[in-house]
């Protein structure tokens, strides 16, 4: 179980605390065992008034009595210092520099942002699959001068990313290298943040292309299905070669993406169905051995009825923490074809980076 | 141009003329050239009554005044002996019998219903590929004893299928025979008809199944693109075998089938974007050529914005009777991808039917 | 509080079991503090199978583990003789006769459908206004022979009546009579039940028509909230004439009706806003004085912001059992207007059924 | 009829001819009969480039061939003198002073804007009941020295305003004055232009809020359904005092304003539904008469239909120049109630203006 006593209590930070994101994060962490909500952060606009006042909220529950008239910081460290797990849900246009100082601040940041997905010193981590890549946090660190004690900067996945290689990290580990995989995504609109698509551009509509959005798919899943070369880089899955070809789409739904998803194993012959439902449902990752208290209980959940999963009925399962997967058949280009969907606001976001947090405490890397 | 004199009237019946697929019919034959509506035929329900009182009109033009006070008879041959040309919009449970019945009463039927699609000797045509396969008409007249003089029933392919082959005969065309071909579809609701999808089951959601509809793809696409064997029975494609993986969900959306497309070429190297771009936009099918009037001026109107096409801006463009390619681009596991967008209900529907009515009048099939 | 000890658990059945209501039903009563749902009543298709089985369930929260393998029953009152309380979610087509046959078996029915609502010897009970009609009970049972010793039948009200008929009473009891009162509802899809409405019909749309709705909200609100009469009838607010004009649309919305409403006082000068918003945060109904565990804190809650109540906000706000109000204000033509928010499936249907059971537990009505 | 012969061609220019309501006239003067769009003016970033490539194109059609290539010009009067008319789809945070420098340099403008709604020398003209109100140009020209020759400017109101006196004014003109109404409006969408209302906030949602908006009907109103004093001074509506009071909201709709309306003769007793149906069917205003090409055939048409008009189906009736009204019956508290649909878009802003150029050309306010 988590090394954490059942009394004691960590203090957080959340950077972009009025987002989307940050919006998120508060309403998971009410309740949390023992992350506790310290320090709010967001831009000058907001800084210096109580939360309910900063915040245009949208959350269905209304904003946690603890956190009501917290009083919302400018996102320097100064104000975060108390903090023992920094949460950002920073936009990226500001999430690079404002990361950057509180980790030269020796702050350990957990950040949801895109700025530093693609250092070569950062880990890339969605938490049902690579939270191994922590063991370089060490060299992160070291590369500052003088080298940090605390600080380092943990990063997740793009919502779409993370859906696809849940399954995907399954796979491998029961059947070996997945050769090739095509993945067609149908994205809710929350994943665009806040004022984000209007309605004018999705009502009645599909657009079929998100900025950015396929590039980061492919890259993404090298990095995180990938290992670490013996001198600490990421080798990009370099020992069986991935390609990875994405098609992203928006459509009119709320929260929850939907993936189709078609692969080719390497090994010959392939498993079949009924051996890929079995793999998803054994698979357990460490977060969940760890026992880390916001992991789910399936990391990926695998439906039998033909029309599931449907983002409206299965987003919130499990509190949106695992990945589910559905039409588990055979595929007559590649090898197997299947239905992920993916809550991109909780595993797909801000459940992502308190899981690593959880993962990283029990680890022994976030310092009490 | 088409071998109907500027003044000559064809008189056209509809069956199913109170379903979504026949009031379409309606629509799109309301300023015909030459087709003049002339016999509607509905179930028992509706047999009798003026068509205004029939149908739960659900256009967004109103019923056409000519329309309006038509009465409805039931779908027996005896109304529409004067009919040169009978459109069927009926549902498949019904539309096996019907159509076979009109057929032996000598009458020319155009079904827009899947009951004889996969028959050995009637032809599947999308109006903007394979109007070659009229070929086969007379065969399938010798089968009846006596042989038919004018009879035969010929089906237009479901929605999808529609959509995903005028682009691939386009390639073929030019690049010769695909090799593999993926598809993910985003249907509109519009395609399963009234009163169709339940609300609830599809607002705020996305439906990742669509029964036999991956099925239809997979196999209707190899009789659209394949062709004629010496002996009069359809390839499948057979001289090149060629793959499709299809996905199908169903979206929020009410007309417009977006679809994903990925496909590998049997010639090395595969032609680029561009090339595949300016073949799409050189294709110029038969039906065009023959100045068909219901046909569209481009087969396939190409895209060069990165978000485009969208059903809910694209799908009216040329009355929506062609398809829109774009986002055109290499495809990291295949050779290209592209997105397409199809009007499910002109299209996909309704104006393959009058199309390939246009194209048998043109080649003297259907006897005026 | 409520007068049912800690450990003693009240066995329920649920009539419908399988629809809209009848899942609602089972969802909020997985984890009341005495309820324990016991037997479920359906179809006779759905008859003889275990739940999981019968059920198409649409909820977020999966079945509870429960109910999963209960097995359903027909809707004889013989599968029930152990329940203290049976829920009825049956639809209006069949409720009269089988909730009949209940009360006639002596057994407690507390029903959302609309059959015996008009009757003049069963209460029309929105749990926040008029429990106090639950004193019609001996007279009703009075009236069979002989005369029966638990058995009676309570209804609830429609779903939009619920949520006009909360303020309007609050008000009344600070204000004495109101005169008159205007409506217009915009209504959730999911007040039609499942398959309910056609998404053709309600996407991109309003219907300015709900069958029968507009009669059910200006006669229901009458019964509730007149009194009794010396002689036990219902008045029907005969004392001060009450003028109420309903106008009712559906819009496409999943849950949660919002209403415009404006009022005129009998009494002049009429109170202001303030009076108003003050006497609604003041209203507190018998059901929230006695404990019921299912009522809400806040029978009425107040936005103070110009854009509250919103449907997608508010309506899971204290688990949907109360209902919202915003912008209170003058009214040019009459004296106040205001907007509603009710959740049409909690507190506007099932929810109600459960909250009018607990009074009559907690008033000994029902004979546990 | 109009009087414009028929070879006779009008230059127009469009100010704000990028945004929604600017791109919306550009559509609907595609194919008018004699004016012909010459001008376009935009913003500073558009000014310069062709039209295509200035804006962001949402109509359904294509933008006309004419226009597309026709170069965006400044907001200024210098490159508009050859236009006879100029309309006006500006944001109103800049109309006012544009439009004022374009009445100061002699050019009629045609204001979609609110600019100057309420200017008391400024007529607000729905074109379908007031344009009498253009009597008082003349004094309008006349304030400014030296007294401008063509210049002027004219108004048309707020979207819903529009769709509510239409019917008003048809029922003012048979039964004389009305004494109060109450509305309450389901507004789209598109009302708030582009980017408009974000898809997070309007997504299986209603916003019971229109910031200024209810303000506006009420106000508006009195103006229109007004006349004019001796001294030139617009009376709103004093001899018989109106009393309106609104509640506006924004529901999930593309296009297209739903209005709930009640009112109250002043006659005793009011006339019935029956009469009150008869009244709008025959009422004709001036736009009509003087045979204006963008006037509809039905100034009001009314629906015998329980659950019409409907925005999705009737929006484009007419190409949304008329007004639809449904469910004329009595009012339980006032006198009679009806539902009314309006195209916002259309007859709620670009179609108003064109009407009321139309018009003022017909009588000779325009000088061609």
């Amino acid at each position: 179980m988590l090394r954490v006593p059942a009394d004691r209590k960590v203090n957080v930070g959340i950077l972009g605390a009025t987002g989307t994101v940050g919006q998120r994060f508060i309403a998971l962490l009410a309740d949390h065992p023992f992350f506790v909500v310290h320090a709010l952060g967001a831009s000058e606009r907001s800084a210096g008034k109580p939360y309910r006042k900063a915040v245009n909220w949208k959350q269905t529950d209304p904003i946690p009595t603890a956190i009501r008239d917290l009083l919302v910081h400018p996102c320097s460290p100064q104000f975060f210092l108390d903090c023992a797990v920094v949460f950002s849900g920073l936009d990226a246009d500001v999430a690079g520099d404002i990361e950057g100082a509180f980790r030269a601040a020796d702050l350990a940041v957990f950040s949801n942002a895109k700025s530093y997905r693609r250092d070569p010193h950062v880990p890339l981590i969605v938490p049902l699959v690579n939270t191994s890549h922590l063991s370089v946090i060490p060299q992160q660190r070291s590369l500052h001068s003088p080298p940090l004690e605390k600080g380092f900067i943990v990063t997740n996945a793009n919502c779409s990313t993370t859906g696809a290689v849940v399954p995907l990290a399954a796979l491998e580990r029961a059947f070996g290298p997945i050769e090739s995989c095509m993945i067609t995504t149908l994205q809710a609109i929350s994943g665009a943040g806040y004022p984000g698509v209007p309605s004018l551009d999705i009502f009645d509509n599909v657009v079929p292309h998100i900025s950015g959005e396929e590039e980061k798919m492919e890259w993404e899943t090298l990095k995180i299905l990938g290992g670490i070369a013996p001198d600490g880089a990421f080798d990009m899955h370099a020992a069986a070669p991935l390609r990875v070809s994405a098609a992203c789409t928006r459509v009119p739904v709320l929260e929850g993406h939907t993936e189709t998803v078609a692969l080719r194993f390497a090994r010959r012959p392939p498993p079949g169905p009924q051996q890929v439902r079995d793999a998803l449902r054994a698979y357990v990752p460490e977060a969940c051995e760890l026992g880390c208290p916001s992991a789910p209980e399936h990391a990926v959940y695998v439906h039998e009825e033909d029309d599931r999963p449907q983002p409206r009925l299965d987003r919130n399962f499990q509190r949106g923490a695992g990945v589910s997967v559905g039409r588990v058949r055979e595929c007559g280009v590649l090898d197997i074809k299947f239905v992920v969907l993916v809550n991109n606001v909780n595993i797909g976001a801000a459940t992502s980076s308190i899981i690593n947090a959880e993962v990283a405490i029990a680890k022994g890397i976030v310092q009490l």
